[in-house]
């Protein structure tokens, strides 16, 4: 299953711009399977509810999501992307940081971050759904169980873990890091789950209001052992693919006698 | 808080041997907290349950444990230490790969693994015995949690976390590590839980029977930010002391917007 990252640096509040680099970087490639970036569509730093509200979209219809959908449809290949949501809850407009799973076939799935990052809390609702595996089947491949996280998600071990037992085989971890640790730590979590972890994480800086944030790249993907099979650069534009077979993370087998899911010993864990 | 670790390599089944390296690695030394490795006093490989009878101990007359508390009560000092555990149940014998920890005024408490590794689940039964912390007090540190968890437990995240949530500010981990992972993996352990951890690892070989195992010593202590603040070499005995500020993990908030256990969205995981 040829499984890749978009590494790309999000130009603030230009979504249709951002639409054609990542266009432009899928352009001639061949994926099965393709995992953008947190807030691919608009990047990071807002500075009030009012650009968050020009920026953010309704999945089924907006802006990014239909370049997203025709990419999909064209390659016939599953995309994953971060982007800001809009929502009507009873009448009031929510906004979620959340990632959109994107079908060739037209469905498509939304998950909503459970733990936001710093002043990401004054901007949007924690997520409210629950964390679900989608099935997914291709070219070569069938019935996968795909999970999304969302990057803050990943200091958790929760929400890996809870991803895995309902049965994902692929973590697709849409980023916007700016702490040093994830991309080390993505080995332990890809190790004690037994899965699949990519994480793709956008470069570059953001200046808004005295505030700077500096993203730091090297986007990775991670077999079940914890073995990187891609790291990207720090700064760079990149559109990778790997050759994976998600089929090995359903062997949750060490050895002989220990398998990590039925070794748990829950009674004795904290939910 | 003087915290420190013992690395040695046990010699199988000479208990006495191996309380004599012990008093020797001591001698000398200040420590107010000091870890030992699993099954410090007997060593690893069992070949049949006759041995792992003569060779396991009550916990309140053991010899090992009885050598273990004239150290604590000279040092005034509290230790931490793996031992195979005898104990009686309803009028049957079990054993117990269990660590103690033993404190200068006599008062002692066990944890029994949860997590049993491999041909361990031969010998003996799992951990029967909540995850708990204890509190203690001495020179210069005040009611300081102290939770016990045994080598393949680190595999499991949920074991360090319960153990935080417990309010564990040090992990007192006793090891006979054999795969490669874990030395590396307690940064993400001390990070997402935000407290210390100190993996005391054994050295050396063991063959039984056609069986090998070679135990990987390199025994580390971390701190909140999954900073090592020591690590031992790969093969010698060692006992190396470091100071730390356990108040430091009482702090869980990693900026003025994220408190790592407030952040928990525990509707969302599984237990």
């Amino acid at each position: 299953m040829k499984t890749g990252i978009l590494q790309f640096k999000p130009i603030f509040g230009k979504v249709k711009e951002n639409i054609k680099n990542i266009e432009n970087l899928a352009r001639g490639k061949e994926f099965d399977l393709l995992v953008l970036p947190e807030l691919a569509s608009s990047g990071y730093l807002f500075a009030s509810i009012d650009e968050l509200e020009e920026l953010s979209e309704f999945p089924e219809d907006g802006l990014f999501c239909n370049a997203l959908r025709k990419i999909s449809e064209k390659k016939n290949a599953y995309i994953v992307s971060g982007f800001p949501e809009k929502a009507d809850e009873g009448g009031k407009t929510r906004f979620y940081n959340s990632s959109i799973l994107i079908s060739p076939d037209g469905r498509y799935y939304i998950y909503r971050k459970i733990h936001l990052f710093y002043e990401e809390k004054l901007w949007f609702s924690p997520g409210n759904i629950p964390l679900e595996v989608h099935r997914i089947s291709g070219r070569g491949y069938e019935d996968v169980g795909i999970g999304m996280m969302i990057c803050f998600d990943w200091f958790f071990p929760e929400t890996a873990r809870a991803l895995a037992l309902r049965g994902a085989q692929i973590i697709c971890h849409s980023s916007n890091l700016v702490m040093p640790y994830c991309q080390s730590a993505m080995s332990v979590r890809a190790l004690e789950n037994q899965v699949f972890t990519v994480t793709s994480n956008r470069t570059g800086r953001e200046i808004c209001g005295g505030k700077e944030m500096e993203f730091t790249g090297g986007s990775v993907i991670l077999n079940p052992n914890g073995d990187y099979l891609f790291r990207a650069s720090r700064d760079k534009d990149e559109l990778a693919v790997i050759e994976i077979d998600p089929a090995l993370a359903l062997n949750k087998n060490l050895n002989s006698r220990n398998n990590i899911f039925k070794d748990r010993r829950s009674e004795f864990y904290e939910k």
